[in-house]
């Protein structure tokens, strides 16, 4: 079957490569589906660090060359004979976070902190979806309803990221939030505040493209900061208050700085974004309002709910696909293109 | 009367003043203890940003010269005509934070967060008790109990401070516990934490006098860092797991590093020493620990719990204090010796 496997920096291989074979606890997915990540970008840059270069992932065995694609959704050709769960035609998305099963988190329901795992993904450490086929352990698979499409299910991965920030950073119903950076990650955060309940919801981003999607949304007030002061702006709205949540997608000193200087006293900054460089925490201003700094890794215990939110409607997370591509066209028009244009939001990949 | 007051660094007088009329809401107290404090340390080296020292301030309308001290207990000698909750000879501890009583931090309970305030305090922007008698609006005065000293009574302030971090921090029953700095909030901190069902207690510190002391509580490990790695040390007793809650008393880098080191997978990180310098925070540390790291910021609707902690031994605070000194010695037994010696924890000042 065909792959896009990586071999290193800037090196992405369309090539044909054999199915791994089916275990009896395993599924095989027909792939429709796989979006491409943030992630995806840093491992086709620069592998180092977030992909087993050296020596193979102590969960998964392997290590590069490995095919990419953590958001992936497909249909059940094969199952093992153990497998309980699923059968034959059914249409499903993947959860890919590699777990142990057996550690304190593990046990604990954090199985995103699993302590063997490292946040090691399927699609990062092991074989994932930018293929034709992919075999994995039926736990990692969740059936979806009907009346749900293949690329909508394609975004439940991205989307559970996003719930759950929405969810550590406790927004609530007549919240107002604040989030920074309009990328995807952004964007589908913007959508789960508005599912979660927050009746205002403030978008920022350098990105005239990216804001214009996120006004499409209908719900958002996009704040270009080159352009307005965005907290004098936020407190100017909030009747000098703030937001009672900031949630940071962006992962610059910057935008940290904003989200702590646009949440009310007691107010809660959500940090979902990696930051290639450690900002300052801004410590008396932390005191004088008693607020709080929390992070947001992946997800866990999310998936029936997000799958729900979108089925419904809830949370449309379709709106942030820009563009759909084939496989042979991910370097070219996948990483490339992303790499080079801001205004691209969620590219989807089909496995044909 | 006598009140030690301060004209500017390092100039702070014992001199003869006149008390403030009592007003209709008003009592007097006749002041018997006032602790020092590492704030009234920064004001007396670096009363800028600190003290009202060019402008007065808008709640109290006074600038220096100011009496200091706002951790003071004292008996009531006198009411005002509308004083309804205190009467003569009642015993007392004060609750120094000035507030408007309007906004919206007030109108909500937060009135430590008066956004009229900015976390002034009597004592600071207001006379306070290093003074033979001070006069305050009743709202600031709680009543203690009969078999409560006056000593315990001049601990409430602090105390106060250290049972709201541990409370921001969520320390429950069974939690592990590491506090960073073995000065007095540090060590009323181990106390608090211990009060709310710590079962182990680790403080840190680089003087082992002040280590010593808190060995005395019996039931904290005291670690050294200059002589033990922290971390390794706390890993190996917990499992590889960590401790719950880490708070941070000391205020510099490597104590903060320390705490989201030494944390748990979803363990929080608690602030309540200020900062000269602001600290980066390890945000990849934090992310793949989800840990949260919170501001506490003096207390609010504490004073009833904590009075009845002190009071039943629950916290027995008075093991801070190292020294007690007459009001003309404040200077040089008080402020100097305190900047100078950091084997000394808690001094109390006589007002005689
Ligand atoms: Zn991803
Ligand atoms: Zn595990
Ligand atoms: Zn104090
Ligand atoms: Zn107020």
């Amino acid at each position: 079957m065909k792959a896009a496997r990586i071999y290193g920096a800037k090196d992405v291989r369309v090539e044909d490569v054999e199915l791994k074979n089916l275990g009896t606890i395993d599924v095989k997915i027909e792939v429709a589906w796989a979006g491409i990540c943030g992630s995806d970008l840093h491992a086709y840059s620069q592998p180092e660090g977030l992909l087993p270069t050296d020596e193979v992932h102590p969960l998964s065995n392997r290590k590069i060359p490995l095919t990419l694609g953590h958001e992936f959704s497909g249909t059940i050709t094969e199952v093992g004979s153990d497998v309980t769960s699923l059968k034959v035609g059914d249409r499903v998305c993947v959860e890919p976070n590699l777990r142990c099963g057996t550690c304190k988190e593990c046990r604990e329901a954090n199985y995103h902190l699993c302590r063997n795992s490292g946040a090691a993904f399927i699609g990062l450490a092991d074989d994932g979806g930018f293929a034709e086929y992919c075999v994995l352990d039926e736990k990692h698979v969740y059936q979806i309803p009907d009346h749900m499409s293949l690329e909508q299910a394609a975004l439940v991965e991205p989307t559970a990221v996003t719930h759950r920030g929405v969810e550590l950073a406790g927004v609530k119903a007549g919240d107002k939030v604040l989030v920074t950076g309009a990328g995807p990650i952004g964007l589908l955060t913007a959508l789960c505040a508005r599912a979660a309940g927050a009746t205002s919801v403030y978008i920022t981003d350098v990105s005239k493209e990216r804001l214009e999607l996120a006004n499409s949304f209908g719900f958002v007030t996009s704040l270009n900061p080159t352009e307005e002061d965005v907290v004098a702006r936020i407190m100017k709205d909030t009747d000098n208050t703030g937001v009672d949540v900031a949630i940071e997608c962006a992962g610059v000193q910057a935008t940290f700085d904003t989200c702590l200087s646009a949440v009310k006293i007691t107010g809660t900054v959500c940090l979902v974004a990696l930051f290639a460089e450690d900002p300052k925490l801004p410590t008396f201003q932390a005191l004088i309002k008693e607020a709080k700094v929390v992070s947001s890794l992946a997800y866990a215990n999310s998936y029936d709910r997000v799958i729900d939110l979108i089925a419904s409607g809830q949370v449309p997370a379709e709106k942030v696909i820009t563009n759909k591509i084939g496989l042979e066209a991910i370097v070219e028009d996948g990483f490339e293109l992303l790499l080079n244009d801001k205004s691209q939001s969620k590219v989807l990949v089909s496995s044909k």
